[in-house]
């Protein structure tokens, strides 16, 4: 295939982690997490969220969320999210139909909910025609390539805790956030209080897998067999460990999302100031949205694959990933400029 | 860890397999299914199972059950299993959770079906207190190490269609039946009516991979959301689909397949006539069941790793594997002498 | 209790209603439907609906609209609807845990969905990531208080099936409509392309009984097993028969929702032109919503008892019933103009 | 239809019952619980069950029984019970797509559980494959109408509590059970240790109504909610809790009960000894089970209705209700005695 700017996962493996795969495919180990890759990774996950961190390692970001949302939730309970969440725009209903709750949708312009958003859901409580408000949901960085600053995680947690609710935090590009914004893993979620963390790999190198750290210990009940039952107990798990000891403890997630990052950067820079293209929201993380004319756009998905976001609105998405090139983006801007030339 | 006879996901990744990872991880390539990989490999599976046969890839075996049961059953409808099987003792009820219907489990003493058993569970049609029998569930081969005649599979199958249910083959290790029984792929499903194969390639080889194939197109209705739905959609699955490529493709199914059976040959023929020793079942595939004093097993199980099966009964169950070699078996036959000797 | 203005369920059971229970109150009847009373009033339903319609009892509105999504939807699907619905706000997530589908609401300023309003929801078709557009919600009457003219209803039946998808009426208030626009069930539902109504008595003097009326004869699949999985299957079923055999047969239907629709139009009449009284939409079956000065609503709740619908607005819901009285409306109107005068 | 002892749910409403219902049809009463009649009856049944009990009033059975494992199981959960129980038997799977969890059977002879039979399901604690048992079902009277004496039951609610399970007792006939052993339903239940008791009025005289009572308030969690979702909220509940105040105020409930034991009872004692006619079990309340000659009984259902019971074995169940007759009795060994001759 074409190389392009359709999305994080359509890159490969970082080499890195292929080389750990292959390091660890030695011996025999217990299947199902009970082997020495898993309970040294264990630990590094502690190491980065905090002592009282639990993680459980799932297939992909569907199953994160679901069984984070499983820890929080029971079926008459509720989830408030954006509208653009990718749990209630993505996931198929795998929240309704898994766990049997409801999400409520919050419209929002940048994809960041706010505690005044919020609370336009935080009705009805011991109503019992009403679905009960239980969990905040928030995607750092969000679907929109945009973030949510320390305080402003600070400020939805606490209105969580406030009505007995809890803060669930996708990170399906966690990496991409925390390098953006100079901080730790632990810093941007156990010491705000986020209660349980969706933590990628996928989409920064990772062949495959996927995590959902419990980071408040009274949602740390019976997960083993949530996990099992909603068909994401991996068994040979130590090859998932594995991939994420060497992504936690190489720093290799901090090096690729930086370079994703600063991709998306350059190719901000080099797009932000030509006349037809409008860049839709701040450019924080490795997405770059943009309005462009049709015409421009479907000429330029020939040679480069990526996604529309929004046909109505002529609204493109461009992703940067771990492997995107400086040349990517200087033919991919060459291309650009010849179409919107020719328009 | 200490090698063994665990389990067969116990060993790692044949090494072509993780050469055919490697390969595949070159450029850009869409996600979610709709890459060149995916599309020759679903070919493969055609060539392997007939011209009808649609194949969805998971994750695991417990997504490709669940995703199967879903293929054939809404939840009021129930599945006639053995009381050995699969996904009545060690799914942790996630076809109950995930599609909401029954399961009605029959007792066995090898882990086979047969007409007559599944007959005493044909009752209640039209009945609405009734859940209505709507698929029978067979292991090829079973969780007992036994296999299933290519005419007794031909019996249930026809016995299913004559009561408008499904036929459901588990192949967790369907390779290491198909070897045993020198035929094909499609000789042992297709050609006998099976409706639907959960098609393993972890158990033999495979770093992680797990499929669903349709072989009733009747059955191919909406599956794309179903897996979607319950968590089981991989984002970069490339690299399932090459794993699967080149498993079907060099016949490694077929010798991986043959040398863990040949280990469990060699293991049977060694341990056969040891007095303390007894055989429990006929050893047809990879595995074999031996009933032995408590302490001798507690005791092997200090050196080599394998698990009870029945403690109340001291059976245990040793499990080859590809990467099972002679020297394995001559050691840990001589360990086994030894406690018995002690004992 | 103080007679009030709280809902149409807060009334008891029209004394011809309980006439008819205790009329069949005698011998034995087989249990579960399978009585002569349901035999009858199915034909009666048959009558009303049309040859093809077939009807099933069901306890209450929850059921009957739960029974109903389940007839159109899997779980992968979605139903669109106004974000004032019934199945949306008021059902704590019913269709969600039950069915496992996703609700998509739309903003409404009358509770009234458009074609084009739906059709804000009608994309993703195909797309695995979205729960699949299956069926429209409509609610005649509406919680609102509001008509759909027939022309808007077929013109939403027409939009459902351009996109194979389905038109679900939910008709908790249902006579409350065919009285006001004068026309028959069969003209409102079935001659219109409606799939699927829950037809309710309820509201309108029953003791208890609802109904899921499948019109669309390609829905009427295994209803009655899932009827009984969903914990809806009444065993003395012969008496919810009888209520509505007395219901369809005499036209108390008609009177009783005539009844309770003249009373709210004349308590709007009371009201419309009282100085501080803001009406909020228009008065077309059998209630009031007004707008209110905070103290003079929460006043008047100390005599009388009715909700606020909005808070925040300070709009509270008048509700009539078939057993409202002239005198009610009479005194409760002078009660609110004692309040208004004194704030 | 003819009269007959096809089942207790088969007769009408006591009149007592329905007089009650009368009574309670005036004025206004709040919809869903929140009025005077479910205060009253709350309060009646605390003093039947002890001051700790709670009750959620429900519509049927199924409805009871699925919120009472909802209340101690999550859906990784299982619960054990008699291969004849009516929730493994006869709710169509509600409990496994409701709940979503996994139920246990254990044959027995007689219908009733033991702490032998149950101590067969108690393993795989701890292993995230295996459903985790959590609930003890029993029925009180069984359905072979046998009766568990209240050491049996005291010793399944220690056993329970020792692997920190619960004891939920189905009471659908919990009154012809506390009659026959001569004790209350709180030496029956509450004071034995039962955590929770489906408590049914249908087939005892009631219109309608059945109920859920939490007797370990550590149950009592939520349970509103949950009734709502799994759509059991009844709206005009003052006409379920006006039945039950009925029932539990004036010991209707003790003498419908007797009346039914007495009339079966009879029913035995004349043919007991009756060639060609094998009692197959004690009769301890109102059913009672015999083995007869295939040609008698399908000419005896001709002249009254009941049900074959086990087709293959030839027994059928003969049901009595509040409402049969020594003169229904005289008759119906009349004809028995006639074809038995024929015979």
């Amino acid at each position: 295939m074409k190389r392009g700017f359709g999305s994080d996962n359509h890159s490969g493996i970082s080499p890195e982690i292929l080389k750990a795969i292959a390091d660890a495919n030695v011996d025999h180990a217990l299947a199902y997490g009970d082997d020495e890759y898993c309970q040294r990774t264990e630990a590094l996950f502690r190491k980065h969220f905090g002592e009282k961190a639990r993680v459980y390692f799932v297939f992909n970001g569907t199953g994160a969320n679901v069984l984070a949302i499983d820890s929080m939730c029971r079926s008459h309970h509720a989830v408030v999210c954006s509208d653009t969440a990718h749990i209630w725009v993505d996931e198929c209903g795998a929240p309704q139909r898994v766990v049997g709750c409801k999400l409520l949708p919050v419209h929002t312009t940048d994809g960041k909910l706010t505690p005044e958003l919020v609370k336009t859901q935080l009705h009805g409580f011991g109503f019992e025609h009403h679905s009960q408000p239980r969990a905040i949901y928030i995607s750092q960085s969000t679907e929109l390539g945009t973030l949510y600053t320390l305080d402003e995680i600070k400020s939805l947690a606490d209105l969580a805790h406030s009505y007995n609710m809890y803060l669930h935090m996708d990170g399906a590009r966690i990496a991409n956030a925390a390098v953006a914004l100079k901080c730790t893993f632990k810093e941007m979620t156990t010491d705000l209080g986020v209660d349980v963390v969706s933590f990628g790999g996928t989409k920064n190198g990772l062949l495959m897998g996927e995590s959902c750290v419990i980071l408040n210990p009274e949602l740390d009940v019976d997960m083993k067999y949530r996990r099992k039952q909603m068909t994401q107990l991996c068994s040979k798990m130590r090859f998932v460990a594995a991939q994420f000891e060497c992504y936690l403890n190489t720093e290799l997630w901090k090096r690729n999302a930086m370079h994703s990052n600063k991709m998306a950067q350059l190719l901000y820079d080099k797009v932000k100031e030509i006349d037809g293209v409008k860049v839709m929201y701040p450019v924080q993380v490795n997405s770059v949205f943009v309005q462009l004319p049709r015409q421009v756009w479907t000429s330029l998905q020939n040679d480069y694959f990526f996604y529309d976001w929004d046909e109505d609105a002529d609204v493109v998405r461009w992703m940067c990933s771990f492997d995107t090139t400086e040349s990517d983006i200087d033919n991919f801007v060459c291309a650009l400029k010849k179409y919107l030339t020719i328009t």
